[in-house]
């Protein structure tokens, strides 16, 4: 125990009635929120801000500060209301609280400074603290990661996965705390106040586990202690807490979450409860302690790779591409690191883990949920995470991506076993939605090569291209059909096969490219031309090219593609040549697929060149 | 436990040699498939179908059958061989696993009438296992549910939301066995053989543990004894295993996974091995025992309803009119039922909750993938479950969605809070790609009402349309524009203003609807007419009307919605229209949005009356 801590309790207790009275007071302003949600965790922010964590309180990304995730994100005011109360902004700032000019969102998103990853969609903040915590020991630095949870949240099973990899690294920089408030939106949460059925599945979980009154100050001080102190795993502070604490009607009261107390009277009543818990100090009010300077502030430079090692003809899938991609990136930039969902021998990212070593490559075993938000959190802090599974199970995690969207941060996904051409392992193996689910998130970089050296030098650029980005490889080898030297831009496209007298233009990309190409050659041996263009960047797109290419071939736009016909490329083209007056025609996959082997499948569910033969002669 | 048991075991043995047999056979003639998982899983299922289950073995589909799940769906081979064992099929249908021509494909999908679900992405089977426990209960029904589950899917989240909901739901009715044979699939599984690990986290969960030796028939049988004499709790069978047990080259070996053995001299060597282990039996094979006779095998008719209640110009939100709907159809078919992920008093099915009772309403508090997951089980066995939520929370169960597609059920999902039009809660809880992430399905119908009446009409609809369908509804109150005895069929669409003069069709859908009409107001005081158009149902979509209506107004067809622009209504139309030679402008969100109050975000992104107007003129 810290000699300083009981003193310093009184002090703590007045901070933590103001943060109540500045939640009840912003949220009232705002006419919406969640104070009750805020109430139940004052003395914990109080003793987290102001006495537990070190951080630099003007310098929020100082690569040295602890690190602190509101996981129940709907408790936003409060974190708010922290960091005006360390000073980093001033407190009138609180009353535009959800306005549209003002960053203090109804959730916390990395708008602010002080936020490093969006929450408000409930269970996500345990995997980026693993992510947080993880990446402490790749930059060395010693800060700590805090996560506080919801008890409501707790059901969701993603708080399941990070508790399981939290152990497995053995995170002893990583506490959690559970604020126990018992009550969820619509009535008691699954084990209210339980606190015993809580703590045997955390302990079961392997994780130091420490029950206590969430409102005793005192007792959350030594529960930090004690988490500060306990080695080789993580700590999880079960803290029993009454959502609405301090102000006496809505105390423990169902009927209350997400509702503001209303401005006037009930306000007024609700403020002079609150008042009058202010307690006589026997210390002047503590200041946050800055961090011990340890991190590198090194800033590394992108890493140029030799020119692709491959040679034209040679017959390479792209997700083979890919794992040697980024083990040649890892070994340049120790940015770098992947993440993996045991299939890693699928996806080929165990070359990463073979050249680059254990220490960056971390085996999400299968939980592509936390793998993502392990992801987040290294992304968060600087790292340049490339986690990697087959595509569709990057569907499991599609919350956690609308999150990383939301909250702009760096990861890099790649999803293999794209589409039909995977064969015999049939639909549930299939990723046929992916772009769909990619492509919608406006802010994600959504790119499909069809060879071995586009792939190698699409991944370093999405590297390098700040925000989220996915890259959609398939299983079957392909031929490679570019130079080592050629360049490829996000944004860009290739044309591949053009002349004045084209008919048409087919869009192909993946292993569509390969099919238009056969449908070229079909259609030259019978005297018809056609365009074609490998679209190995569908977001962002080249509208220009595309309509370009379109009047240059009788207007005629026709897209294949190995995805079903929502969402993807051909939405995706028709999008882009809309203003231009121009249609499209799409050639997908439109029914539920089924086992058989890849050309079979191909050619069955309209996407092979025999398809695409009769499209351009219609 | 049973008299029969001990006598029964060297008959058991044989069979699980037999299944051994049959799965090196069907994925070395197939060339692919799993053959080693499911050699460790030989005993276990051999006790099952031959001891444990009750079940009509030509009948699969008899309403008293008990259940088998195989969650672990790469094991099909093994499925395949037991209904083959039993005499379902003939035996030598199993070597044409994973043709195009056959049903036996290399992950189960309910092609196969013994399949209830689909299986095959890892960790999904729990969940429907306690949808079909709670089916039991609902019809009243002896069957037993039991789902055997591999250890590397273990980690996956949703297998730990389910093991939480069994347990609150007191299904004993329900086990779990997991085939712990520590190989995932490209290494060792997270916790391997520590069978005490995993034994901790199931007690701890509340399920009855019954740790064994799988390959050990007689303590198969037993644990199954157990299980079913354990009352108010679900249990798990933790069975320790190796992996391709039966062929000494490849036991508990790393590097055979997913791997047949050769045809010729390798398949010979593993076949050989495996015939020497047949011993000698004590009694004749067993078959299976059907169950007793006792749910009801009478089919409910649709309910019919009374029109629905509102007066035009009435102001109801269609989150609020879908819980109506809901509660009005429960009270009239009992195979409705409702699952919340605690937003019950926010979607409104708490009205479901209220008027049709706790028995059919499952609360599966903030878990959305146990609860897309039990509403699966609930289907597969007669049920029409309606799941709802935040519509941006289904994201969290994209996966188990596409899942359901694939499975063909009949789950009826709600999503609440489209969109920017909620307001100060911020981009976490809008949901903006959850048109993209359904109609990317081909199968799932996607339904976006525009008020109260159409919504009441399209929730019956849905209810009784064959397959998985989604609603989108919106937070804000929109006035009812239908009057009561208008009716919705699906792929159909309403025209809500036309002249000879329209210039453009505005095709709206949900709020957008009333931009749309505003717009019009606006236009028309100008002198300019546009055709408005209520896109209620968004897949399928009324081609042939689009078309007509955009011939009919210059060619000019706008679309205005509050999702993203990728994957939308505006990709929607823009699909249906393509052959027609038809272009679409599209008015949608393009940003991340921010918070601030509805409507100005409405017209912050673009997709305000003011929006509309300035397209129709531009």
């Amino acid at each position: 125990m810290r000699v300083q801590a009981t003193s310093r309790v009184s002090a703590l207790k007045n901070i933590a009635t103001r943060l109540r009275i500045d939640c009840v007071k912003a949220t009232s302003e705002a006419g919406s929120g969640h104070p009750t949600s805020c109430m139940s965790a004052a003395e914990i922010v109080a003793a987290l801000f102001f006495s537990e964590m070190r951080f630099d309180s003007r310098d929020p990304q100082n690569p040295d500060n602890d690190r602190f995730v509101l996981s129940k994100g709907h408790a936003a005011p409060i974190l708010y209301a922290a960091w005006a109360e360390v000073g980093f902004f001033p407190r009138e700032e609180l009353l535009n609280l959800r306005r549209i000019d003002s960053d203090l969102e109804g959730h916390p998103t990395p708008r602010l400074p002080f936020v490093d990853v969006a929450t408000g969609s409930l269970g996500q903040g345990l995997a980026a603290g693993v992510g947080m915590a993880l990446n402490a020991r790749r930059i060395g630095a010693a800060y700590r990661t805090y996560v506080l949870t919801g008890d409501g949240e707790i059901a969701e099973g993603s708080v399941w996965e990070a508790a399981n990899l939290g152990e497995r690294y053995h995170l002893d920089s990583l506490c959690a705390i559970a604020d126990v408030n018992a009550l969820g939106q619509s009535g008691p949460t699954m084990w209210q106040h339980e606190m015993d059925t809580l703590a045997r599945r955390w302990s079961a979980f392997g994780w130091h586990t420490i029950v206590i009154d969430g409102h005793d100050v005192q007792a959350v001080l030594d529960a930090f202690d004690e988490a500060r102190s306990t080695k080789n795993r993580p700590t999880i502070v079960l803290a029993r807490t009454i959502k609405g604490k301090g102000v006496s009607f809505v105390e423990g009261k169902n009927g209350w979450h997400g509702k503001p107390f209303k401005k006037g009277d009930e306000e007024q009543r609700a403020l002079a409860e609150l008042e009058k818990q202010f307690v006589a100090e026997d210390e002047p009010a503590p200041s946050p302690e800055p961090p011990p300077r340890r991190a590198s502030r090194s800033e590394p430079q992108p890493a140029v790779l030799d020119p692709p090692g491959y040679k034209l003809g040679d017959m390479v899938a792209t997700r083979e591409a890919f794992g040697e991609a980024i083990a040649k990136l890892g070994q340049k930039d120790p940015r770098i690191v992947a993440l993996d969902g045991d299939v890693k021998n699928s996806t080929f990212s165990e070359k990463f883990e073979q050249r680059v070593g254990d220490d960056r490559f971390y085996q999400s075993y299968i939980a592509e949920q936390a793998m993502i938000g392990m992801a987040m959190g290294l992304a968060s802090r600087g790292a340049i995470p490339f986690p990697s599974t087959f595509a569709c199970f990057l569907s499991r995690a599609y919350d956690f991506i609308r999150m990383a969207a939301i909250s702009h941060v760096n990861i890099k996904m790649a999803g293999s076993h794209a589409g039909v051409s995977i064969g015999e392992d049939g639909p549930s193996q299939m990723a046929l939605e992916d772009l769909a689910m990619m492509r919608a998130e406006p802010n994600i970089t959504v790119l499909y090569p069809c060879d071995a050296v586009s792939t190698e030098r699409l991944v370093v650029q999405m590297a390098y291209r700040p925000g989220p980005a996915y890259i959609r490889t398939s299983r079957p080898k392909t031929p490679v059909i570019y130079g080592p030297d050629e360049t490829f831009e996000i944004g860009s496209l290739k044309v591949l096969r053009q002349s004045t007298d084209d008919v048409a233009t087919v869009v192909g990309a993946g292993i569509t490219v390969f099919e238009a190409l056969k449908a070229y050659d079909e259609l030259k041996a019978t005297g018809i031309s056609i365009r074609v263009i490998d679209l190995y960047s569908v977001q962002p797109i080249d509208s220009v090219m595309l309509v370009h290419c379109a009047r240059e071939t009788r207007g005629r736009l026709i897209t294949v593609e190995d995805h079903y016909a929502g969402g993807g490329v051909g939405d995706a083209v028709s999008g882009a040549v809309a203003s231009a007056g121009l249609t499209v025609e799409r050639l997908a996959v439109r029914e539920i697929p089924r086992s058989g082997k890849p050309e079979e499948l191909v050619d069955r569910y309209g996407i092979s060149a025999k398809s695409i033969v009769r499209a351009v002669r219609t």
